[in-house]
């Protein structure tokens, strides 16, 4: 019986590594899109969006099971609680990649991002997929220095989301309104996006520092 | 001990009440510092971020503390979850408030909000409230269908958002990209605030007609 729930445990664990894979390459195929006016590219980000749904659905479905069946208790009971709240913030994270898809499929054929902002964005996509990458490597690992290091990835995104706004507002040519509104809303849902990768790490540090400290307990 | 852990049970309900009070009045004053452009509103709703995120870790903690203690299953563990997601919902539509707020802040003395669009931002933010009211009233009661009904007021809030977007790019005397900025994000913070009050209902849809659910099974 409990190989049982340790298989279901990993497999729990399995599913949310998939979550972070997919939710950076789609926010990477979504960059694409959105700064090559990538018409069929946008549209298979906003399809994986259901992807992303049905694999949160299946592992809230797996970790309710666990919960009912086993009565989980300390370590176990926190693992399952955390799943749950990591699922919910990497779902919201497919979201704004398929919103950033879905900007670029209302220009196309034209671009949403004026040439001179296209390599900020750019950098904010790619922090948010190796942030993505990071988050699902601390998982597999559950490594903890990791995990509290994901804040300077998440400042550099902030910083480049302040030189959007400044770039929008002191442009010596003022933008149309259109081109301002969609790129304010890019720049943030990058932003967002990268904030939630640090939500699902600050779980895990919650998660493994309360082992710790109930090692700690144990121990003392 | 049932009956003490009946009274946690209530008083998880009772917090979650409290908290749809507390960023439905947030968001009412946020409004009012934002279209009044009065400082120490906007000061005081964003301390009041706090006090949301304390009633949310009191919250997490006494629902944590039940799931360890009481091991509960089927109706009160779904209770349970349903709680840690809907704490999640609330903590965040305070802090679209708060955001509401630093944009008022921001601006001071000025308002940040051109004339032409104050009664459509006002008339957001009067749902937004009506919407946070209405969350606590179903927490309370457990109404299913007044949690279904809340879909007409988000699509008003997202239509509403739509007017703000027409308004911002066919303005016949454009606006300034700092005035689009603002305006944008304000709007969309409504907008988000009203869809997390929306997903606290389906929680609770999810919630009762699973009990329901549950009912028919023992019945059939």
């Amino acid at each position: 019986m409990r190989d049982v729930y340790h298989k279901q445990l990993d497999s729990i664990s399995r599913s949310l590594v998939e979550m972070t894979a997919l939710v950076g390459m789609t926010l990477e195929r979504a960059t694409t899109a959105l700064l090559k006016a990538d018409l069929p590219i946008a549209e298979a980000v906003i399809a994986a969006g259901d992807e992303v749904d049905a694999l949160q659905r299946a592992l809230d479905k797996l970790t309710l099971d666990l919960f009912a069946r086993q009565q989980p208790v300390a370590g176990d009971l926190r693992t399952l609680v955390t799943s749950l709240r990591m699922s919910t913030y990497l779902e919201r994270m497919g979201d704004l990649a398929g919103h950033v898809a879905k900007i670029a499929r209302m220009r196309y054929p034209a671009t949403a991002v004026p040439s001179d902002l296209r390599a900020t964005l750019k950098q904010m996509g790619h922090i948010g997929v190796e942030l993505a990458g990071k988050i699902g490597k601390i998982i597999e690992g559950r490594d903890l220095d990791a995990a509290r290091s994901l804040d300077i990835d998440d400042d550099a995104v902030d910083h480049l989301h302040r030189t959007v706004f400044a770039a929008l507002t002191s442009s010596p040519e003022p933008y149309t309104s259109e081109t301002v509104i969609d790129v304010i809303l890019i720049s943030r849902y990058y932003e967002r996006f990268a904030d939630h990768a640090v939500a699902v790490a600050k779980q895990l540090v919650f998660l493994i520092a309360g082992e710790e400290d109930r090692t700690a307990d144990v121990k003392g």
